[in-house]
């Protein structure tokens, strides 16, 4: 199993990665997979999206291309360690662990990136260690190919024994898939934070039997950096699923999947280097434009005609006393959406102020909800899904209205920029929102803060 | 003031960055380091350094050669707005914030490298937007250069601000700076984690007054990341220092910094394209050399010679029963050290533990203060360390020793890998401590993680 690691699974010829015949072929297909939107496009927005998909699937399966070899040569350094009869230090069974390396990974069964914090420890022996920055790069060869945590923790274990020949070496991944967007359980869940989380471990050597002491050892240094493993729950070989897109149904009977859209998405794992006949990727296509087309592109809502009998109510109170006016605040409605610019997934939440006159009620929050998910599936970018959000509630709620979306783009960690916790805010204002920064604030200060634990 | 930012501060002809001349002459200069020193630069472990180093520092300044309009040519969307009449949203008036975005830059003061916690915010104007992973882009062009704070903050703003024509740009950064070793000091405070924080903001447009309405809003959704500006301090230009090298008193009265390597660092300088003579840049070679040279290489320690009562007193006992004996640990006590393959500092604690028996008083804080120390200010590697004070210390504590190193690595942050969370830690274990696998959980399970708040 080792003999083959070095090599990948690549079989395209990708040059530099910058060959063009490579991206070209990615651009077509992408083209495709948009036209099977119902996007134009030539629509500035997206105009460039085929190329930039195209870049950021080739570099972010760049491992394809890489070799362990290469990385680890230079750095294994002669180090001494002790006399096995006195005890275990430096080159000589000193156990090294290499904490909280953020990686990201594309999932081989729905093509999304996947987010992976690594953290990898071993036993050297032999008098030589190997320089800490090595064990991120390679975990990043392997991270940047299409995978299974699973596997890719075996991978980058069996890879650095064989690079090191140590006593062992013990891998830990906590890695996370971002949700498929299920409205029911969405709005029965408020807090839902869009990600799936699954931990998996991978050993060799001292580390090949789970019992062993050196697992312990490994565990009570994962436990200082705040990473405790007994409150995380090991991914069992009995939980076979771990994408989200393996326990969707197929709804091919109801709605038979685009064949021209799957064809494209077959070409694009096969344009990164991959067979689109190995087992695990046979269905990938498929499972990818079932995602891809919750983002249809749909002509805009009816506005006017939904929930009006809200806004006759509201209209009908003309210019009212601001001050008699108290902010009523809906926080934390999930959304979804995908960015145009990239055709990666984006969610976070939306919070949404008005204003509210005593003897109304406010509007529900399922209602909300339709509405934002009515702008957030389509392509989108975070801006625009906030305007739209703003424009189609204000005439149902007077006007003034305040709407603020948070969220995390998986574009921003899964390209070249890799910013891992980085977030994004954006507001639209309308009426007494837009003019009164007091206004703004006193809603701001009712939406919880993550570091602000009660009491402070 | 604008006109001159693409172009930098740039002098040098560095090509594409990989041009041997300009490594040659940083490998040069960096062998004059080492030498300096007291090191032999053909050692195993150092033998490649001069390369590392040269190629850490080109490409941890690669800003010099970057452009701004690069970056966002391509990333300006038309996107549309609201009637100013109606409100603010998208591509008018809708306020945008990335936050949390990661890098790291190299203090102008001193060459080592600082952390760099980035929130940018801007007001769209003329119904366009910036894609968002620009804002990481632009940032990272002034961040990797030799910079300071608020020059880094106004330079990212002014950028910004010139090539998408908002309303208005705001940039706060959380810069931190590794404190310099002051082995008094951190005696005193055992729980001095190394880092110095500074806050620096600029605004721009609607922004340019910090008592604007714009920057209430900027502050508000800062806090819903849980960034609190309230319990912040910003730098004020009364508070003149951020880098510690500026406090520091000249000590060539006493010791005369070696002219041959404060002419070597200004050549590294030179060759990364600035200006050595640059007001801000005239004293750095001396600044860093007088740091550097904190890592003298000196002899072996003569542990036979210290401290030997105590190893008396103990050995005394000869062999006891393990059970009439209580772990003794000590923990969190600060360390320093240079990594010796990138010429950066790693910093963090060491814990100790070992056994005593009643009525023997644990070893003093500040003799192993001393131990730690004396291998800390060397050119070492964090497997070294760890087994170097191991050995130091188990003569003096019966044998029975367990010394686990916790480090943050510049070099992990301040290089292509760029891991900013990332965590090292290493185990030395000596006589029971090496058999028994309860013995050092119990030792383990006495350091307080982080996040296991009390309580949990």
């Amino acid at each position: 199993m080792m003999s083959c690691l070095d090599d990948g699974r690549f079989h395209g010829e990708l040059g530099n990665g910058l060959s063009s015949d490579g991206y070209a072929s990615i651009e077509d297909a992408v083209k495709v997979l948009l036209q099977g939107l119902g996007e134009d496009t030539n629509r500035e927005g997206i105009r460039k999206t085929p190329f930039r998909v195209a870049k950021a699937l080739r570099e972010g399966t760049r491992g394809y291309k890489q070799k362990v070899k290469d990385i680890v040569q230079d750095a294994l350094f002669p180090e001494a360690g002790l006399d096995n009869k006195v005890g275990h230090a430096g080159g000589a069974g000193g156990l090294v662990i290499v904490r909280d390396l953020d990686h990201f990974s594309y999932c081989e069964s729905c093509l999304l990136p996947f987010q992976v914090k690594c953290h990898v420890g071993y036993v050297p022996s032999g008098q030589r260690v190997l320089g800490l920055s090595k064990f991120s790069r390679v975990a990043g060869i392997f991270a940047r190919r299409l995978q299974e945590p699973q596997h890719l923790a075996d991978e980058i274990c069996s890879a650095l024994h064989q690079e090191i020949q140590p006593a062992g070496v013990a891998v830990v991944l906590q890695c996370t898939h971002v949700h498929f967007p299920d409205i029911e359980l969405q709005i029965l869940d408020p807090n839902h934070q869009g990600w799936l989380e699954t931990i998996v471990s991978s050993g060799s050597g001292v580390f090949e039997d789970k019992q062993a002491d050196d697992w312990a050892d490994f565990l009570g240094l994962l436990r200082l950096r705040g990473t405790v493993m007994e409150k995380l729950k090991f991914r069992r070989s009995s939980d076979p699923y771990w994408c989200p897109s393996l326990s969707i149904k197929v709804s091919s009977a109801i709605e038979p999947a685009n064949p021209g859209m799957v064809a494209a998405a077959a070409k694009i794992i096969k344009s990164l280097g991959e067979d689109p006949l190995r087992k695990e990727l046979r269905e990938t296509p498929r499972r990818f434009v079932e995602w891809f087309r919750n983002f249809q592109n749909k002509p805009d809502m009816k506005v006017s005609g939904f929930l009006c009998g809200r806004r006759d109510a509201l209209s009908m109170n003309g210019e009212v006393d601001l001050n008699s006016k108290r902010v009523y605040a809906e926080l934390g409605i999930p959304f979804w959406a995908q960015c145009e610019h990239h055709l990666l997934p984006f969610h976070g939440v939306v919070h949404i102020g008005y204003f509210i006159l005593d003897g109304f009620k406010p509007i529900g929050r399922s209602h909300l909800q339709s509405i934002i998910h009515f702008y957030g599936f389509k392509l989108q970018v975070q801006e625009r899904l906030t305007r739209q959000i703003a424009e189609a509630i204000s005439p149902l709620l007077g006007g003034d209205v305040i709407v603020v979306a948070e969220a995390s783009h998986t574009c921003m960690i899964s390209r070249g920029i890799e910013k891992f916790g980085s977030n994004t805010s954006t507001i639209a204002v309308l009426g007494c929102f837009a003019t009164e920064v007091t206004a703004r604030a006193s809603f701001l200060k009712t939406i919880p803060s993550p570091a602000s634990p009660a009491g402070q």
